[in-house]
């Protein structure tokens, strides 16, 4: 494991939800309540003038490209953008992906990278000599910066990131970002989670072990059961896990965020959240409802949450 | 139809020529004169610093993007640069269009939209909660500072947009340009517009009607019958728009921009224009020709058209 | 052949190595000195402001692009970033390569060049009327800030490019590196190359007789005649060159560079280059010698010979 940040995030390469104690979520999301007065104030922001940072993408991810080169614009930085290097001539000739890496850091302050391959944010930042390395998601491993993101709207809306209730919806089994939440809230004291998903995607017995030493979790089948809790969480049924269609089509909306649904159920202040895209699961009449974060709060401070990682990590903040 | 601009840019989606009144492409080609001179000036300009816009390109069109991206960086603002998004994850994975355009206006101040569907432009404006759109053409919709960069060129040379003789010559009866360009000479007096093509390529009698209460048309069939003007528009036969290519073949360069037509027919000021790309309907012996502004000031005027644009809707200037 | 720069690079294209003296070498490389201690520096520079350079890569070349790019952006430049234009929509109607270079000339300063054919920087610095070319490689043509790199490297650490001993090893008949670094160092006086390769990659007897009337020119197969020397210049043998792949996989790596090699033959002051991409030929413990520049100072010094280039081409520096 990348060695933990304890504090100090100077030229720590950014490859796991794991390397982040409490204290240093603190540190971050104090930080990233700075970065948004900066991103929403009209004065442009010098703090990372002269500093060039290196999106190399493995695979394109369009958001996510596009939250990373916007928090480094806003805080005056410069990206240069790489995008599917293997069909490019030299790691087509056969060059490692080790000496990949080590001729792009040294055009560059920083290597943000996506790649489809789980481990290689650990490889980049095994190979790299010079400067740290950034995951923007590695396959089926982390994508950390979502996570943060995730939990630092969960914090904007409560200053806390204990003793909440929250409700996980959908594919529970597979899901990446809710695995990640359940691991950040397992950092924090007297969180209970409810698990609503249809029964192909319930959270794998392992999974449940694991979580349940720190975490209370009640696992449901029901939307009669759903809790008005603190976050509703969402998420998409993701398709390309199923081999037999009829089974994804039979459960891709098995639950579906209504209007109807948040009024029976949610709290006043329930926030509702999901990582996007969503192809069905949430009914578009919801998105009008100030409580609906997923297109608002929630995709912004996935830009505000990068300005802060990216500013800390090269010392500037 | 998207609101008018009666005078005020700013925060407006910019979706059609429709939406322009004289007064306010008096404004905007005022605002331009000025784009002009800071393009040529050493002294970079800050009016767009700390502006982040999002060139999102579901189709790749180089000089449009690079007029758009050269025009944002004039103005000492940054881009974010999205291209064939419909190939990522996101919309690969069933996301609508609606919430794309939601995810990226959270990440900067104005979204240049480029789509192949006709109506996407408006359908963007109308998705957007925040931020305006400004379309770089959708289809075969409107490609609204394509026409913008017409009338400015005429503009510049002649400082006026009412009686004018024009000659249009090529595809009238399918080239958008052309359908632009009358569109924007009806808003003034006293226009005379002579339309030189092939039989098979005229005015739709739908629009010969529809354009000729405002304009003076007249239809030729020969070079003869070519008048002095003070605008020659060429364009290109359009290759696609023929089933038959034999057919193509006989009318594609049935009228051709060479220097003895030049020399026989045009006026000391007539200016030689053409939306680009040519395939042999102008000779390249006309390109020294000092009156050929097509790859000139008409490319040019391009980029400070969307500089002056851009500056306005953003409230900038 | 593209005219001389003979001391004077403003307005210049730069398309190959003989537009280079000696005196423009030192010229060109006194700026690098200071380019690469303005890129180490913190503070941000200035020089490039207010200039916008077009990349117009007609083929993707990750790391060239790379370089070029974070080259204009630390000189506080900005680019526009045109990737396989050939693909977009007016290339594909049929537009000429002159009319592409014309009309993306409009929008900027300058335009990095690279494409798949031989004698493509050539044609566009016909084509352009008023902005400078400057090659960033063009096929088997030349690559001339490849070249200028590899004698920047050189220089660098002898502060001289004559009088030195030189070894070349792998594929010495094709490797366009290999054939710059020898009509580079046939500038100058006294210089002694050794050439090793398998017999199948030799020099053609035509190139031998050239560059035989300026250095000292010692052909060699067999690693025990490796001389100590001042540097060794390792290239991979292209598997593309080949059309019996057996024959290939016999040579490909004849000639493999190891810290038992590197410890029996190479003297304390001696270099060990490569132009990478590398596929087998330096054993990745040899990466960890202070003697080998390919992933340090050789990477890095491309970055900061463009940045001398642009900045002189366009007069800033």
């Amino acid at each position: 494991m990348p060695s933990l940040i304890n504090g100090n995030f100077k030229g720590k390469d950014i490859i796991s939800l794991d390397q982040f104690t409490p204290s240093d979520l603190k540190i971050l999301f104090s930080q990233t309540d700075k970065m948004k007065k900066i991103a929403m104030n009209a004065k442009p922001s010098k703090i990372l003038n002269g500093n060039i940072i290196t999106l190399l993408f493995y695979e394109p991810s369009s958001r996510t490209f596009g939250s990373f080169s916007a928090a480094i614009k806003q805080l005056g930085g410069q990206t240069v953008e790489i995008i599917n290097p293997q069909q490019f001539s030299s790691v087509a000739k056969g060059e490692t992906f080790e000496d990949t890496i080590r001729v792009f850091e040294a055009y560059c302050d920083a290597i943000v990278l996506r790649h489809p391959q789980e481990g290689s944010a650990k490889a980049a930042s095994d190979a790299a000599f010079f400067v740290p390395i950034i995951s923007a998601g590695d396959g089926i491993g982390e994508h950390p910066t979502q996570a943060l993101l995730d939990l630092y709207t969960i914090h904007e809306k409560f200053k806390r990131l204990n003793n909440l209730t929250l409700l996980f919806t959908g594919d529970i089994l597979y899901g990446r970002t809710v695995h990640s939440l359940l691991r950040g809230l397992s950092l924090f004291e007297n969180n209970t989670v409810y698990l609503l998903s249809p029964k192909e995607l319930k959270l794998s017995r392992g999974d449940y072990e694991k979580f349940s030493k720190k975490l209370k979790i009640v696992e449901i089948d029901n939307e009669s059961q759903i809790p008005k809790g603190d976050v509703w969480y969402w998420t998409r049924v993701q398709k390309e896990r199923f081999s037999n269609l009829s089974k994804y089509n039979k459960v891709k909306t098995k639950f579906t965020l209504t209007p109807e649904l948040v009024k029976k159920y949610a709290g006043k202040n329930t926030i509702l959240m999901h990582p996007l895209p969503r192809v069905g699961e949430i009914d578009p009449r919801v998105d009008s409802d100030p409580r609906a974060l997923y297109l608002r709060n929630q995709t912004r401070n996935g830009m505000y949450v990068r300005m802060a990682l990216i500013g800390l990590v090269l010392g500037k903040l």
